[in-house]
């Protein structure tokens, strides 16, 4: 079994998440006709905590080491407390893995996606996914959201049976 | 009188926004390694309007026009309920005009700045700054802020005290 990714695309991606891309049909013209504003392309999450512990919602960057592959797909990770957005501050490509929305997700439940040039992604709140999988070389991405107290993440193993992820 | 930008640096900028860039003081191991995070760079403002309308945070894209150079400043607004950030999408510059919180700003009262390739701001609550101001070819910002009911724009307009923003 090997893991290859589909083109993401947002009817294959609905169930994990926004694409963050400039997609026609929610473009405004603003700025006087100076600015194309792609609107509402995700809403970031971001609950309280069982405790009732607020959290706020972070700007961050992500610097990637681009990985090589076959890379073995070892592990899924969710955060029950807010959404997660991945938008890349460079014209390139990123590999994705997210699992279905099962307790405790093995290889049988994974999907894998590879985004292009201009496109990120935001997963819906509590979506398991993969950490970062960067693959060329500008490898910074801005990260939205939440940070704060409270449990926020949640992690499934499936260390022997690990799956390899290719490029088709 | 010109407004020619200054380097954009942390100082410089702090009563204005963050600045979303990789500051090597915010930097976090994640991921076994793989990931340099740096954490907490800005952070979201989204309150409630006046008429206790809650809004929300969305992620959007905005493409903006190349400026020509002297660019006329006539104008700056502000957004009372939320903080709005602006990252490239690609590896360049873009231009930053801001001005001192005061309530009707003139021309007397703006800051320039440019930013560097790798370099976001995030303009926090209420700073009067000019719309996207965009100088080279890539030009798709991922803009993050406070969307929903309630006033969330005012102006401040010095038409026939217009200033040419020039490069140094």
């Amino acid at each position: 079994m090997t893991l290859i990714p589909k083109a993401l695309t947002k009817e294959a991606f609905a169930p994990f998440g926004d694409i963050i891309d400039c997609d026609p049909d929610k473009a405004v013209e603003i700025n006087w006709g100076m600015t194309q504003r792609y609107h509402g392309l995700g809403r970031v999450e971001a609950v309280d905590s069982d405790e009732g512990e607020r959290g706020s919602v972070a700007l961050n960057i992500f610097r990637g080491t681009p990985i090589d592959l076959p890379y073995q797909i070892r592990m899924v990770e969710r955060h029950p407390l807010g959404s997660q957005a991945f938008v890349p501050m460079f014209q390139g490509r990123f590999l994705i893995v997210v699992a279905d929305p099962v307790d405790a997700p093995g290889p049988e439940h994974l999907h894998a996606f590879i985004a292009a040039a201009g496109q990120g992604i935001n997963y819906h709140r509590n979506t398991w996914h993969h950490p970062l999988l960067a693959i060329e070389d500008g490898t910074d991405f801005l990260v939205v959201d939440r940070v704060g107290e409270g449990n926020n993440l949640e992690e499934s193993w499936f260390e022997d049976r690990a799956v390899p992820l290719v490029l088709a």
